[in-house]
C-alpha cells in the first residue's frame, strides 16, 4: 500500500508530518511518498533512523500556505505538495492522501482533481466527535454551510460505511441533529431531509438534540456543514473553557493545589477523553479516492493516526462501499 | 408595577411558581397577579408567610400542558393561567408576564395575542449565555428555525437594547456566530446578513467562530434559532457530560475521594458559573409587552429571578426602546 504526505501541510509542516511518517512506517507495512521541498524533507529525514525502502520523497517546488485563496490556489500552484499528492492519487499511484494543510484548498482539490462519486452531490468531511462511549461520527462537519435535504441523506449513507467499515460499529444509529426529536421540528432542510432518511436503508434513529450528542446516543450524526462546525468548534471552545475555570479554581490556594496535585492523573485521563489527535484526522467522504483532512494543528501522534485511518479506508474500500450504497438511489 | 405569573407554568407548577412569586413581592414593591387554579394556587399560598396586598389570584378553569400543541392551545383554551396571562399584558392590566410553561404555545401567545412591534418581522428569544466574562446575549435562542438576512439586524437591534438597557453594558458588541471570521464565509442568509449588519448603527463586531463563544468576546451574539437552539442545548449536554466525567475521575479511589472533598467548594464555584437560574428566563423580544419565557425546569429562585428580569424591562421601557430603534429601518 502507498500513502502520500503532504509533507509541506499543517501548522508546523516537516517538523511534525516526517516524524508522524516516520512512526507510521515502523508500525505498519506501508509506503508513505512524501511531497514538498526535498531540502526540507531530507534535512528533517536525517534526524531519524527509519527503514529507508518505506519513504519516498518527491519534491515539488510550490506550497499552499493558509492564506492562499483554495480555488485559486489549486488552479495555479500545480507543483504544490498538495496538488502533487492529489494527482498521485487521481492516478492510482497512490492509495490515499494525508494533508494538514489549507482546508478549503484541500476539499477544492479534492472536488476539483479526485472529482466525485457518482451518485454523490456533496462529499462532506466526517470528524470523530468524542462521547463518553468512544466516538461519534460527525458528518458534515464543515464541507457545506448550505445544504439540500438530499445531501442528508447522502451523508448517512457515508457515514454509515465509515462507522461500520472502519470504525467497526455493527448496524451504526444514524440521527439527524435537530431542535427538536419530532419529526415536526426543525427548519425547512431537515424537516425534509427527516422524511427522507426515515426511508433510508441505513438504521435511521430519527432526530436527536444538540444535548444528546456528548452521550453518544447517535454512532452517526448528519447536519449541514455550518451546523457541523458550530458543534466542532463550540465543544473545543467549551471544553478549553472549562480546562482554564478548573485549573483557576483548583490553584486558588496551597490546600487545594496539593488535593489537585493527587487528583493530576484523573484529570490528565479525563483531558485525554477530548483530544482530538487520538482520533486522526477527518476523511473527505464522496471523492474518488480516499483523502484524509489531518487538524492544522496536528502532532506527529496526530499525523501517525491519521496515516493509520487512512490505510483502514483502503484496506476497506471505502469508496467503492459509498459507490455501491449510493447507486440506485438516483442522481438528485 | 403588576406582572403576571403563570401560577400554572412549567415542570413544577405552583410548588415553585408560588414560593418564587413570594420572594419576589418580599424583595421588590410589586404586585404579582397569579392565574391558575385557585385551589391549588391557595394550597400552595397558604404555606407561607407573605405581605397579602401584593399579590393577587385570578382564577382560571383552564392549564395549557407540555403535550398541548402550541398554535391549538392558544386558541382554544381560551380560559387557560397561560392565555389569561397574556390578555392583562394586552389589555395593560399588567405590566409583564411570566411564565415556564409550554415554549411552542407561549411563543404564539405572544404573536397572536400581544403582536409584533410595528417594523419587527420576527420577534426572538433571548438567553443569557454563560461567559468567562459574565454573560453574553444570545440571539435568537429558538424561535425562529429558519431566517433570512433582514431578521438577524432585528436581533441585533433588540440584543442591544437588552444588553445596553437592561444589563448596562456599555456599547454593547454584537457580533453573528458563523463558520469563519472573513465576511465571505457563512451560508447563504449569514452572508448576507453581515452585510447589512455592517451598515446598522450598533457596534458590530463582525463573525465570532463558536470556539469563541464562551470567552464572552461578543456581549450579544446573533444567529438564527436553529443555530441558536444547537448552541444551548449542545453547552448544557457538554457541561453535564464533563461534571459526569469529573464525578467518575475523581471517585476511583479513596484518595482521589479525599483529594475532591477538599475542592468541593472549587467544584461548586464551578458548576456555579453555568447556573441557569441565576440569568433568569429569556425574554421574547420584539412583541408588544414583556414576556419572559423561564426555564421549563426552573426552581423557585430561577422564578424569582425572571420576576426580577421583568421588572427590569418594565423600567427600562425595552418595548418601547426596541420600537424607536427599529424604527426608521423601513418594513421588511
Amino acid at each position: 500500500m502507498k500513502l502520500v504526505v503532504d509533507a509541506m501541510g499543517g501548522d508546523h509542516g516537516p517538523a511534525v508530518t516526517i516524524p508522524g511518517a516516520i512512526e507510521a512506517v515502523k508500525a505498519y507495512p506501508i509506503t508513505i511518498i512524501l511531497t514538498g521541498d526535498k531540502n526540507k524533507i531530507e534535512k528533517e529525514l536525517s534526524k531519524y533512523q527509519y527503514p529507508k525502502k518505506q519513504i519516498e520523497v518527491l519534491h515539488c517546488s510550490e506550497e499552499i500556505t493558509n492564506e492562499d485563496k483554495p480555488v485559486a490556489a489549486i488552479r495555479k500552484k500545480k507543483d504544490s505538495s498538495m496538488v502533487v499528492g492529489l494527482n498521485l492519487v487521481k492516478e492510482k499511484k497512490a492509495d490515499a492522501i494525508i494533508s494538514a494543510g489549507n482546508t478549503g484548498a484541500l476539499l477544492a482539490g479534492g472536488l476539483f482533481i479526485l472529482g466525485r462519486i457518482k451518485g454523490i452531490d456533496r462529499p462532506a468531511l466526517a470528524t470523530a466527535y468524542p462521547t463518553t462511549k468512544g466516538a461519534s461520527v460527525l458528518i458534515d462537519s464543515g464541507a457545506n454551510a448550505d445544504c439540500k435535504p438530499r445531501n442528508f441523506l447522502e451523508f448517512g449513507i457515508m457515514g454509515e460505511v465509515y462507522a461500520s467499515k472502519v470504525l467497526n460499529i455493527q448496524n451504526p444509529k444514524i440521527c439527524t441533529v435537530n431542535i427538536g426529536i419530532e419529526e415536526t421540528k426543525g427548519n425547512d432542510v431537515t424537516k425534509e431531509a427527516y422524511q427522507l432518511c426515515a426511508k433510508a436503508k441505513f438504521n435511521f434513529g430519527g432526530n436527536i438534540e444538540a444535548r444528546d450528542i456528548p452521550s453518544g446516543y447517535a454512532d452517526v450524526i448528519i447536519c449541514d456543514g455550518f451546523t457541523g462546525n458550530i458543534i466542532l468548534k463550540l465543544t473545543e471552545g467549551i471544553a478549553s473553557t472549562i480546562f482554564g475555570i478548573l485549573k483557576e479554581e483548583f490553584t486558588k490556594n496551597t490546600l487545594r493545589k496539593l488535593a489537585a496535585g493527587i487528583l493530576k492523573s484523573g484529570l490528565k485521563d479525563f483531558k485525554k477523553r477530548f483530544d482530538y489527535t487520538e482520533y486522526g484526522g477527518a476523511p473527505f467522504l464522496g471523492v474518488e479516492g480516499n483523502l484524509i483532512k489531518a487538524h492544522g494543528s496536528s502532532n506527529a501522534k496526530a499525523i501517525k493516526n491519521a496515516i493509520r485511518q487512512a490505510k483502514a479506508f483502503v484496506e476497506n474500500n471505502v469508496v467503492e462501499e459509498i459507490f455501491k450504497e449510493i447507486d440506485g438511489l438516483g442522481e438528485d
